[in-house]
């Protein structure tokens, strides 16, 4: 069990580019209905399955287990709802948090977020210059959402 | 990945009864969607999750990790849709096969229903004295199915 705390917030500019390598990330859902998501997800040559209560203020029920490569790929192109979510996530350290930057492609393409985990709900931050407006709660930037309804279709 | 190759039947009598010990499952869904259905399951003391496919024929592509127990139970009590299913499954070898029995409690009281798994779809197999009425693809008998319609209100 786990409880996620995060903060979501656009990207504003690109000077956040260069200091880190992504890594691609390739995410489908078997479930979509925002009281029990379920994800299936590789990144870089690891498999994960990822189940996702209702969010409640900023935080959510987590539940992820590690699965076989093999597997995750076999349910995304066989299983998973369409259209996939296709992204390069970068993760940028600063001080005692880790921004973590999603560039999306595909129908998703032109929407780059940043998120932050949080230890409890008022945990203060220092904002990077690079920071856009937060989208914390607003339900059209869950990924499981930007799969009926992309980015591009906004 | 895996397979999975099964024929369902009905119970028609109890001679079947006082030969194994029978174990208490206790499940529920994530997703009932037939191309897609997630189930949470605690067997005895131990938790799974389970991903299915669509059924063709008397197959389904199924995916199985266990989970630890306290997570299971977390999900079924607070995430998984209502009802639960609730059953105690008997296990009688035959041969080289085995059948279980599954005999549901709650909503779906007096339904009992014996399953074999196959190494293919043409493998023969014996039929005991108690097995009644092939039902392999009904989908009333799914038991997806039988949380939005339970076996009480056929």
């Amino acid at each position: 069990m786990g409880k996620e705390i995060e903060r979501k917030f656009l990207v504003k500019n690109d000077s956040w580019r260069g200091q880190v390598e992504g890594r691609r990330y390739r995410q489908g859902y078997l479930s979509t209905v925002k009281e029990r998501t379920v994800r299936i997800r590789t990144a870089g040559d690891k498999g994960f399955i990822t189940v996702k209560g209702i969010t409640v203020g900023a935080s959510r029920s987590e539940y992820e287990y590690e699965i076989p490569l093999t597997d995750a790929n076999e349910m995304l192109d066989r299983l998973c709802e369409r259209p996939l979510i296709e992204k390069t996530r970068y993760r940028i350290p600063q001080g005692n948090v880790a921004w973590e930057i999603d560039e999306f492609e595909g129908d998703n393409r032109g929407l780059i977020t940043a998120e932050v985990e949080l230890k409890d709900e008022h945990q203060s931050v220092a904002f990077p210059s690079w920071l856009g407006q937060e989208v914390t709660g607003d339900p059209r930037y869950f990924n499981a959402n930007l799969v009926a309804k992309p980015y591009s279709t906004w």
